[in-house]
């Protein structure tokens, strides 16, 4: 393995991070807080390991799949490992395990939280829980690959660990022109989001740790009752923001490319769009109760969809006592989740599609025994490799899904509250049902389960992949081979 | 579609279904029961039914999987809707939805039960009930083809159709000379239970019935607590039994051939030996309390385990009352299931097994992308069909769950009694946990619900398409044209 690219790739992160803890530290000056120099002092050491460890360029350049997988993994564990530091640091968050597990949920953009009391956070501390998501929405290497000069071979296999989503089409872009046209994208819509927060009269802070929470689909909220005291103007706002961070970042790049036609008729957002109004509808009725207006059920109703099938997590309402079958289609949703190439979580809705083609083939299969129809998707037929790659991420994923319920059950907690536990970690949602619904957290669990319930957190946000490869003994046999070898 | 050779083999259906009325019918005579009588109409009415419509044979032999999938659905439908009739005109089961619904558990050896009151039944509707178990584990169209001719067409694909499991390797048998030889393994072994059963001093009714539950890994019992009240040592039995029931009949053909090597290296049955052990382990360590012995705690751990794994759905104990870690084992135990080609439901190991190897083949290819080692069990290479037909068996299960349990949730139930009431139909279980756990019943869902769980078993028991199809439009449209043509 090429250890030396790795090491090169791990301090540049190291480098970014330290420029990105420099934001909190601006808003501590502001509303002059003692914990800017927490931020302060991490980002001055996280910039100088990031300084040493960058200036011998790599040795060489051969940059595999493994190798992106390998970079992809430790960057994000480095990350939230130098993220947390702040929260300890200031004491916000005194326990390491606590603040590890905020960091992780905020870079993976996940939004579960262990905080029982939000708003006693410093503003410091606050903003960089939301700015978390927004890094991690996008993703911190598509961020490097789209400003700093690396190998195509590296491109590619760093874009394709990180990047969500099979690689149905020209879903994952393969240039540094696309990364830094995804982060454009990425960056107008929530300055344009933050603008309609601020004209709908919410505060300046509130709109941007708001619209960066959305941007990533995080859901980290800045108050306790999180978007519930809000106007229902700003509810609705934040409701279409979430939709428009759900949909396939393709869709915003064929507008950008004047391919209008093509860009409205990309089959996953279609069908996204189409669970969305079903789910909306039938939770409209099932929830409606002649106390409440229809504005308001319907705006209940779109607010959770959104935020549930997004997998961003905010809530204006407590779902957790809705009627079973409601809770039953936001747990469907939490499964399903956003389009690929969003900044969304859960099995995404183009493998959904492609499995549910897959099924329908089958069945024909049986009453036409000769006929050899192709699964296609936008017109074009999908690669036999991409229906292989999708049957095995839904093996895996049922299995670390599996093996995480049952690892954290031993804290004796309800079913309903582990596999939700799970389900909203997994697929980087944030609430659950019972004690992890909107007005619980996650501040019970063991240190172990919450160790078990991180590795879910990233594990849903890399795709599975290349977080478990580095469980691969050959993995660290072959780095330290390497690793003799330059020596 | 080829009607006219379905319709006969529905007719063999009615016609051996008749003969097996007769046998409650003893039972009422021996119990001096009015009964008798219900049992009696019925078996004459379904054996005339079944003599008219065979009168006629088949004006052709085209049998393929399409013709298999439809007689064998149909089959099992008829089969449950006379095999309900004597609970409804005896007046034990006046409901027809709760009948049907009995009797569908009964056949397809799932045990689920709307009763809330076993112990009223007349002795003839409880071994009619225990004894549907019997008749669903072996499967009736395997019993048809081991005692009567048909073409090899319809031998292969109503074996396909009826048979659990992936076919890997020999598992499915072709030929009618082994499924008389299945017929007489499970046969002799449903004998040697019984026998065991009475030296350890349990009644005759007792005995018979029991061993009927444990054969076809059904789990009727004939007391309101199940096994539970019954002797140590008669639970240790019952224990090993189904244990027996649950391995792969491959293994006792072999030993019949006397290839005892091949028979003690069958891959499957060590991960399902494997499995049951490492769960008791557990769950033994789990569950256990000072005021009880080690072996009353070993027994429990071992009987709900064995119970749960092969699908047979016997209690000693209320595990619904266990600790969440070991409530989550016999959960993840419901979905592993048993051997495929026993009479056990849920996914089967040998699925698990090969996903689990389809999983670490996939890390490997991400560390040496250009190894293509294949996925080998029991020394054979795994056809890439046999994984494709995993992979579409696995999407179409979780669709079909999900879409169940939502069905159910109207219910406004709480989500773990629905999640798991569709796993304990699915995989032909029978209980659950919560209100469907050991000492709940089915009795409190709607009507609605109830058809939604039927379905879910016969679909379970039927390794789903063969049930799918029939909601196959063309499937329909194809036997109106062929009727029309036969005219």
């Amino acid at each position: 393995m090429n250890t030396s690219i790795i090491r090169y790739i791990l301090g540049q992160v190291m480098k970014v991070e330290a420029l990105f803890l420099l934001l909190p530290c601006l808003v501590a000056l502001i509303y002059e807080e003692k914990q800017g120099y927490a931020f302060l002092t991490v980002a001055g050491i996280s910039g100088l390991i990031g300084i040493i460890t960058t200036i011998k360029k790599p040795t060489n350049n051969t940059f595999y799949l493994k190798e992106g997988c390998v970079a992809t993994a430790l960057s994000w564990i480095i990350m939230s490992i130098i993220g947390c530091l702040p929260f300890v640091l200031s004491g916000d968050i005194p326990s390491f395990t606590d603040a590890l597990f905020e960091t992780i949920s905020g870079f993976t953009t996940t939004g579960a939280s262990i905080l029982t009391d939000v708003e006693a956070l410093s503003y410091a501390c606050l903003f960089w829980r939301s700015f978390t998501h927004w890094i991690g929405g996008m993703g911190v290497l598509v961020f490097i690959l789209a400003v700093m000069p690396l190998s195509s071979g590296s491109n590619i296999n760093l874009m394709r660990a990180e990047s969500p989503g099979p690689s149905v089409g020209k879903l994952v872009p393969k240039m540094r022109y696309t990364a830094r046209l995804l982060y454009i994208i990425y960056l107008v819509l929530t300055l344009i989001e933050i603008g309609l927060l601020l004209i709908s009269k919410m505060p300046v802070f509130d709109s941007i740790t708001h619209s960066f929470g959305t941007a990533g689909t995080g859901g980290f909220g800045i108050k306790n009752t999180s978007i519930t005291d809000y106007t229902a103007l700003q509810q609705w706002i934040i409701t279409v923001f979430m939709i428009i961070f759900g949909v396939n970042f393709n869709a915003y790049y064929l507008i950008l490319l004047k391919q209008f036609k093509k860009a409205f008729k990309i089959e996953e957002v279609k069908y996204y769009l189409l669970i969305i109004l079903s789910a909306v509808g039938i939770i409209s009725i099932n929830i409606y109760e002649t106390t409440m207006s229809i504005e308001e059920t319907l705006r209940h109703a779109s607010f959770q969809v959104a935020s549930i099938i997004t997998t961003t997590g905010y809530s204006t309402a407590d779902f957790n006592l809705w009627p079973e079958a409601s809770k039953c289609i936001l747990v469907l949703l939490m499964f399903i989740g956003a389009c690929a190439g969003s900044t969304g979580g859960g099995i995404k809705v183009s493998r959904i599609v492609i499995m549910a083609k897959t099924l329908l083939k089958e069945l024909n299969s049986y009453i036409h025994p000769k006929s050899v129809k192709k699964i296609k998707m936008d017109d074009k037929t999908i690669e036999h490799d991409v229906v292989r790659s999708i049957n095995v991420y839904l093996i895996t994923f049922m299995i670390l899904f599996t093996v995480s319920v049952f690892a954290i059950s031993f804290d004796n907690f309800d079913f309903t509250t582990n596999f939700t536990a799970v389900t909203a970690t997994i697929n980087n949602i944030g609430p659950g049902l019972e004690m992890v619904g909107p007005t619980g957290n996650f501040s019970m669990f063991s240190i172990f389960s919450k160790y078990v319930l991180m590795f879910d957190m990233l594990a849903g946000r890399l795709e599975l992949f290349p977080l478990l490869i580095l469980f691969h003994p050959s993995i660290w046999k072959d780095a330290i081979v390497s690793k003799k070898k330059n020596k």
